[in-house]
């Protein structure tokens, strides 16, 4: 495999990138959910933490029987068993990504992990 | 552990969200680099598959030996074992994503890992 893939993404449609960067610890997408607009079904996952990272806007995440309001800048990790429901607010549109990894995977990382060469 | 924890990162001092969001399958961490500012060093991985994802902003990643130009809306992946270092443009700061998963280790993903309830 390559040592390195790039893509760039803009655009409102929902763009996965687990086959278009060749992942193999991670599923990344990238979603736009218009002003008023929702997921329309509550998920949760077998095996899979959850990262969602807010990029533009605002709106809201229902996680088990709590409605949280989320906006710009927020960073939520939610474990599997949670159920979860995420929608734009009413009045302005949510630019978010969602990240997928094992719970329980991560091993090492930066200072136990990393490797400075110079 | 709870069922969810959420995070607001502003600012530009670097932030590493491991321990702040009780994450267990992916290190994330939140860095701006001014205009004309590199990391100091270059590095490779032990295990993990890092993912770069460029928020704001212009710079440039040596990879190996690829010097590419990057911007806001980039996602780059790269291999353990590939030597990078990363840096601002010459006159125009960047905001980046470093996510940080081992690799191989994703078994499974939306369809074959979430739960739709209803």
């Amino acid at each position: 495999m390559k040592n390195f893939n790039k893509v760039s993404v803009t655009g409102t449609e929902r763009v996965e990138l687990h086959d278009k960067l060749n992942l193999t610890g991670a599923e990344i997408s990238v979603n736009v959910l218009p002003a008023g607009a929702g997921v329309p079904f509550i998920h949760t996952h077998k095996q899979n933490e959850e990262i969602y990272i807010v990029l533009e806007g605002k709106g809201y995440m229902t996680l088990d029987d709590e409605k949280i309001e989320i906006t710009a800048n927020d960073y939520i990790r939610v474990s599997p068993a949670t159920k979860r429901q995420i929608s734009a607010s009413y009045d302005t549109a949510i630019k978010y990504l969602c990240i997928q990894v094992k719970e329980n995977s991560l091993e090492n990382y930066t200072a136990t992990d990393g490797v400075v060469l110079e």
